[in-house]
């Protein structure tokens, strides 16, 4: 029983105690009154509460799973232009609701999403000055939540310029961080830290942390629509605040009211792959607004590309040039053969001559080079089912490429060329800006303000044509794909192309990491089946032959590249036929065990058939993982076909190892998969 | 292309170093030799590789796995009361076989255990001196290995006086570990402690361990007959050696010619559950020879028990005393009315009104006490199903208790009572031992070799009679139950009578440490059920409702205590349900989830009928757990009767709130089990 706090017996001293206590407070209150908790929204299953406090009118939110603290109190607010819009705060104004719907993918992980959320938005006015007004909105999952600001109509403030956003992420379990820098020059293309949480300095979402007890919560943000790109800046301890991605003007961003921000995610699980099974970031992202979208065409392809990652051909003209009629033909015949929607061709335009990189300005959208018969090949492809894949290399001259957008995107509109890649490859991580007043061009961050109203813009025109859009170098995915369903997939990491001249190559763990922490904004353009395993003067990639198709499964793209040249893949048969067989679009997809950093094992059911894919990966370690084959359809007999790491494979040693057989099973089997170090194992089921 | 090492050009300075390396190498060689290989053993999925080495007549052992190092070269050898054997050997024979063969345990987790593995015996003999000879035989599997010692019959030497076992367990992979201490007066009943492996001081087995990536390795021994238990003392790093448990008598163990050593074993795997699924320890151990054991019952019992821990009643005679024939009666109805077949009675037989704790010579094991009529309640159990289950509390006059041992199995024989727990309630972990010299007793701790003759001589004896032994402050289980299946469940462990009066009682991550340490020794008479969550004073017990009925599934036992008072039963009817319904024998048992001291969820199928069950624990904190039901029967409705924590329940404030709820489920359903902080939940499936 709790000792009563108004003791009505006891000595004299020890009833004053609590008096001089009420008189503190009492007086304390004219200065900063005590925290006063003005909303609390729980979870349908109450596994999270969420309370928004004031604190002397400056707001904070807090988050507790199961009565524990998650989130300690941590301030909400914005440094704007004409002062801070975080203090001096009254409630004016509260509404809540609860949904639980289910909606439908066009394409994607799984057909059908349950969204189930209670949701409490609490409208805060300044009590004197400006009187400035601004709305806070928070979702609560079980597996998560979304919050983000509002600012609303109101009279005396127009536009909101924001110097900063103070959004705090004050972490309570002592974790560990997985994370990239960010502000850095190299886009998301990072090795994956490992760190205490309180040795992160600035690192880019989604930042993904596992507690000493084994809770996991990643750190994102969802809809990032006409505003900057949040960083996390590491304050103190374990606490982090949101840094926005800057912008040239100074300010990082500016827009008229009224506006929302995006929403700033945590997504909290017991296990690491409940990360991955967590629909958060597309539940809070709006509906498809482009309707109908059958015209995006989920799909495997390949590309004139690998051998100018491997320096044997170039992407500029010249006797080394890749991209020529002749040789396109060849790779066309090839996927045509093998089932091969799309054929990528970069280096087709003119432009590349020079030095483009951050200098794209001789870049032309609109023609082709004199050897790249764009007409005939595209007309050629469309015999034999085959789609050319465009590709704009921006080289950074965003308003260079801007203006040729409308005059490029026709083109490939007439010419069938559904499908494009775009490249922003910078020298710095900058891209160019025109500077208005003339003078030097301005130089903006890749997930600036500028560059997120960029990447729209280029979606938007893109889906007016019917055509989807797949950036390299891009701003991060919050999952926009929801209401932009053109917006078929992005890199946005480390990719494959480090295997052929990065120094290091990507390491066995990168690709598991990545599945707990890039993979959870949406899809990645890896670009795996490298089955020859080599990369440029023959570095070897760090991977068995098996895992370069269990990559297949693992890193989710409704489009798929097969990234290795024909002529290895005539030299690896048996191993390519899963390539050509396995799916690309989802009707469900699970993860049968995982660990941040060791391995992950997941398995997706096609959407236009009864298969099941099965695709698992390990880092540097051989793993013996027992799974349950229970996702099968109970009492059908499914042929296994199983790609798995032959006795003895080891990336470093062995990687050819590698054994294709065929199994009768059945959902009730136990089933364990060997993985050799580096290793992977792919399986396909079909019903008998 | 790794560079020559034997360069045929370049500079003359660069030619000599090879050179010089070798002539170096040469030389120490007519010290000591290096290193050599003498065997190697893989397992049959060539996951672990064992190689033995002698370095200068020095035996060692290393264990790769997938070609990494997970126990570095460790030495191998004795201290003996003639002399070190650990030096100067050759090896003199060598043989290999490899085994796969299934058999069936009587009772058990599972019926059919598949037992595969790879052998090496490797004949050692000294090459000079008393030319010694001493064998090491290692057993190789996919999910560990065990080893031993094999002391042939030779001439020269007709018995062994171990001084000390020199066996080493150089572990690899940086690790936690998880562990009790060793050499303490409190036999096995501890709080796990998690630390770095590195700052282990000394521990018993099974101690396990996680590397930071992800492996899971436990250390153990198997089959430990007339030997001295094995501790583990950290000598460096990581680095531990056999410390054998003392005798009195100065050496650890003698023995005559031929004898075995236990096996030390290292089960080893990806995942905490992995290793609660190993079937290692068993393997290890001789088949039954005890030929039909139809008459060992797995079961579940009541007891007059409860009431004593919460002292409300007592041991001793008088006016408190528990065990009377009218109380005993009406325990016996209760359980004859809820399907109990065993009643447990404590304080049934004379010697509790002294001082006893480690001083029990006034023990009487023949007769009962004056009001407790043990012939007239055994006739009345039998009347209704009900076996009364016999104690020997022994207060640790080992051989008092041995003197009274004949007759005390003969009294329980004659009236039907078949299982009997007992007792060795010590005041500092070590028992009596007649001193032959007359003079002070000698003092022998629990597990030391006379104590491992004691219990196997009790189990011996009471089989000759049909009657099975559930000893508590036991010495450690081994796996001795396949050979001597009358040796059902034993204690050695902190139980749940701490939740009565221990300080602390067990926290919440205590069941789940057991799990994964305790548990893999064998089963566990934990004594759970206790649903009134209340010990001595009131004392609250850190658990839900729906916890204590998870542990009938978690923590594994043929014979199950439901410890409750019949009074508690009554005010808890829903949930008792479980425990009156919930099997105790199993065809199979798989481990859905769990992390070593975060949460474990185990599904286990009913021996006798058709029914799974499932039990999901957690720590302290909260837990959200997605499960697959694939190990259902494919295209089988079932009923699901869940038993869970209720919205809000927490073991600190809110422990009683608790759900019983039925479904209708098949395998294919997805599952999500809400785990409240200190929380369980129990399923039964029944099959439609």
């Amino acid at each position: 029983m709790p000792s009563p706090s108004h003791p009505t017996d006891g000595p004299f001293a020890r009833r004053r105690l609590p008096l001089l206590g009420w008189i503190l407070c009492a007086f304390s209150a004219t200065v900063s009154a005590e925290p006063v908790t003005v909303a609390r929204v729980e979870s349908p299953g109450k596994v999270l509460r969420v309370s928004l406090q004031l604190d002397g009118g400056t707001p904070s939110y807090r988050v507790d799973r199961f009565g524990e603290t998650v989130v300690d109190s941590s301030k909400l607010g914005f440094q704007l232009r004409d002062g801070r819009l975080d203090r001096d705060l009254a409630v004016v104004g509260q509404q809540s609701r609860s949904v639980d719907e289910t909606w439908e993918q066009p394409w994607g992980e799984r057909r059908l999403t349950r969204n189930h959320f209670n949701e409490v938005v609490v409208q805060l006015a300044e009590r004197g000055g400006a009187k400035r007004r601004i709305d806070v909105v928070f979702r609560v999952y079980d597996d998560g939540l979304g919050f983000r600001y509002h600012f609303p109509e109101q009279p005396g403030m127009r536009e909101a310029i924001i110097d900063d956003e103070l959004t705090e992420f004050a972490i309570a379990p002592t974790s560990t961080a997985w994370w990239i820098p960010a502000g850095e020059p190299i886009h998301y293309e990072y090795l994956y830290r490992r760190t205490p949480l309180d040795q992160v300095p600035l690192a880019h979402t989604p930042m993904t942390l596992r507690s000493r007890d084994g809770l996991h919560i990643a750190i994102h943000e969802a809809a990032l629509v006409d505003y900057a790109g949040m960083w996390l800046r590491r304050t103190e301890g374990q606490h982090l605040r949101a840094q926005l991605s800057p912008s040239a003007e100074g300010w990082k961003v500016r827009r008229s009211l009224p506006f929302d921000t995006p929403w700033r995610t945590l997504q909290i699980s017991d296990t690491a792959g409940g990360l991955v099974e967590s629909s958060l970031i597309l539940n809070l992202n709006e509906p498809n607004v482009l309707g109908d979208v059958s015209w995006v065409k989920p799909s495997k392809y390949l590309g004139v590309w690998w051998s100018m990652h491997l320096d044997e051909e170039s992407w500029a003209t010249g006797p080394r040039h890749a991209a020529t009629t002749a040789k396109t033909k060849r790779v066309i015949d090839f996927a045509a053969r093998h089932g091969f929607r799309g054929v990528l061709v970069e280096g087709w335009n003119p432009g590349w001559n020079g030095d483009w990189v951050g200098n794209g300005y001789a870049f032309d959208f609109t023609r082709p080079t004199a050897d790249f018969d764009i007409e005939a090949l595209s007309a050629y492809g469309a015999k034999k089912g085959v789609h050319l894949i465009g590709h704009h290399e921006t080289g950074c001259a965003i308003e260079h490429y801007e203006d040729q957008l409308g005059a490029a995107l026709d083109l490939y509109a007439r010419l069938g060329v559904d499908s494009f890649k775009s490249g922003y490859v910078c020298d710095d991580g900058q891209v160019d800006r025109r500077n208005p007043a003339g003078g030097p061009l301005w130089r903006e961050w890749h997930d600036g303000q500028f560059m997120a109203r960029h990447h729209l813009k280029v979606v938007q025109e893109a889906a007016k044509r019917h055509i989807a859009v797949n950036p390299h170098e891009p701003i991060k995915d919050t999952g926009l794909r929801r209401t932009y369903p053109n917006w078929i997939t992005r890199e946005g990491a480390r990719g494959m192309e480090y295997n052929a001249w990065g120094q290091p190559p990507n390491p066995p763990e990168h690709e598991v990491n990545l599945v707990f922490t890039r993979m959870l904004s949406g899809p990645l353009d890896y670009t795996p089946g490298i089955l020859s395993l080599k990369g440029r003067g023959g570095q070897a990639i760090r991977s068995t032959l098996a895992r370069q198709l269990a990559l297949y499964v693992t890193l989710y793209s409704p489009i798929q590249m097969a990234a290795d040249l024909p002529e290895h893949y005539e030299q690896h048969r048996e191993a390519f036929r899963f390539i050509e067989d396995v799916a690309v679009d989802w009707d469900d997809t699970r993860v049968l065990n995982g660990e941040v950093g060791d391995y992950v094992t997941i398995v997706r059911k096609d959407r236009h058939s009864r298969d099941w894919f099965l695709g698992s990966i390990t880092d540097e370690h051989g793993r013996v993982l027992p799974v349950s084959l229970g996702f099968l359809e109970p009492g059908v007999r499914y042929r296994a076909e199983i790609y798995r790491d032959g006795d003895g494979a080891d990336f470093r040693s062995n990687p050819f190892a590698f054994v294709r057989e065929t199994r009768e099973v059945t959902s009730a089997d136990a089933w364990v998969l060997n993985l050799a170090p580096g290793g992977g194992q792919a399986i396909r089921f079909t019903p008998l």
